[in-house]
């Protein structure tokens, strides 16, 4: 009685295989969420050491060993976040996987599992989504994580809402608010390559193929939050929506101002190359471009900044006590059309 | 430099007061991020006794005293799980928060905290927002959570996606595999409120009230699911896509078929005068209907039943072995339109 008919009469085929182009909307959901579960599990069970409990129940059951569990959430919306015309399945799941991830990563901890909650119009290929969970679930791998439930939903768009959880594995969790006068700020993993991609793209071209790929399947340096956390690190976050914003943010959870030293900034050479050809500035992309998922940290001045950390320049008082937030490049206010704004109509 | 202006020219309204009928394409996104954490952090600390970092960094920690978490996610879409001229948008916070919730009591264990990824179009108002989240902290609080953190995009419809975490105290999970032939099944909260709201909503109307008040606000008997754990249930789920098919999961896990008998299945008032005004069955609401968030569960056949469980059947072995699952009522096999297919065209 409960077992589930295919539309269009023909019984689920118990074999497990499907017509290469069958939509989600030409089978059950009971098979589609089996093909999104046999992913899930693909990498087996000795790939996840926090997962007690994964996929198939009403919930699942992690482990927390120091008796805390880290927690976010990153949600990523067709035509808004991605685009399924410049970015294949694979790519999109990494990445989603990386915004959640990179957060753990931003208070110091270590991702143990995420959840994946995902909105699909019914005419999306079965296989996409399993190419979409592939992604996801191997950037989880990256990071030291297992993708252990989800949810699915009819959507008119492809929409991949994650949660990610993880472990500080004893140590206290590195904020936004501890910047203080004289602490050096520095920053782990890209900046403006995932900006400079998106640039590319929306021109119409594919390459330079690094900073395309920079946008399809950003590289957060996960290691480093945990790193910068070893290292006493005084505020953590990760640079999601472009360093001046949330540098900015930063400054004003700490009470204080940001200088940035633009000679510090490395504009490593595709960023230079694709600035040149578009006669733009790359600080544009360094400074304003999110979605790298670098991690920004401020350290005392003693600091041996841990690897791959660079200084990228100080803590200062706030200059209005009452407004405290500001952030100066080369002591000035750069002009830059400075970070995404979600709503910016 | 970070500080954001509002679109249309106007600085930010420090005093934090807007117009009215503001719309979130109106405000800074920091503001829309500010108004909702408002909200999330309104009934203050002493109210969220698991919640160690709340709202406002990269992500928040939460306490696991068992050294485990459970964790679970449920997206809900306009236009596929609610619509706006149906539903208050406290209601569809109390809606959504309710799924998730349920998920976690029906593993045995109480709900911790919640995240929110919020998609909204910039049409939204400001206020309908506060109002979605006034909902959903009010729903997580009354199952003994906290809205913890979050993520906000633009989007073309309203869509919420919220994942769960909760605690089992130390107890042992209970999950859909355990049912064993000879247990008996009971049944915790409402069966088919919901959808006879629903079918109401659909026809036009407004009344009964208390069957539109249960689709719009379930009310998941949250504290059953950890007395069914400490009177040792052998297995345990929530109903959300229907009795008939949710039943025909928990007897597929544990390989067994599920007898219902059709005179234990309470036909409340509502729905029987609601039945007879629409010339319906009530049974196709009570087998068929989801979203009321019952809890099932699988007893040993000498187990004092906790409050409110009322048996509604038992289990027994599968009559094809190789296909177990079958769900029976009254021995046969009935003629309803059960459970809901997210993906049926």
């Amino acid at each position: 009685m409960v077992s589930q008919i295919v539309p269009g009469g023909s019984r689920e085929n118990e074999s497990g295989s499907l017509p290469a182009q069958a939509t989600v909307g030409d089978v059950a959901e009971r098979i589609l969420v089996e093909r999104i579960m046999a992913v899930c599990t693909s990498a087996g069970p000795a790939h996840a050491p926090a997962v007690i409990i994964g996929p198939g129940d009403d919930a699942a059951l992690v482990r927390a060993d120091d008796g805390r569990t880290v927690v976010t959430t990153d949600i990523a919306i067709e035509g808004r976040h991605f685009r399924r015309d410049w970015s294949e399945a694979v790519d999109i799941g990494h990445r989603v996987a990386a915004a959640n991830c990179a957060d753990i990563a931003a208070m110091g901890a270590v991702p143990t599992s995420l959840v994946v909650a995902l909105g699909l119009p019914e005419s999306t290929e079965v296989a996409w989504v399993e190419q979409l969970m592939t992604g996801l679930v191997a950037e989880a791998a990256v990071a030291g994580a297992s993708v252990v439930g989800g949810d699915v939903s009819a959507a008119d768009c492809v929409i991949v809402s994650v949660s990610a959880l993880g472990t500080l594995e004893g140590r206290d969790p590195v904020l936004r608010a501890g910047a203080a006068p004289g602490d050096v700020i520095a920053v782990a993993g890209r900046l403006g390559w995932a900006a400079a991609g998106l640039a590319v793209l929306s021109r119409g071209f594919r390459s330079p193929r690094a900073l395309v790929d920079a946008h399809r399947r950003p590289q957060p340096p996960y290691a480093a939050g945990v790193e910068a956390a070893r290292t006493g690190a005084h505020a953590l976050m990760d640079v999601s929506d472009g360093l001046l914003i949330d540098a900015g943010r930063m400054a004003r959870s700490s009470g204080v101002d940001i200088e940035i030293d633009s000679a510090a900034l490395i504009v490593d050479e595709p960023i230079a190359s694709a600035a040149a050809a578009y006669n733009l500035d790359p600080l544009q992309w360094i400074l304003g471009g999110g979605d790298d998922h670098a991690l920004l940290a401020a350290f005392a001045p003693d600091t041996l900044l841990p690897e791959p950390f660079v200084p990228i320049g100080h803590v200062v008082p706030a200059g209005d006590s009452e407004h405290p937030g500001e952030v100066r490049v080369d002591g000035g206010l750069p002009e830059v059309a400075g970070g995404f704004e979600h709503f910016r109509r």
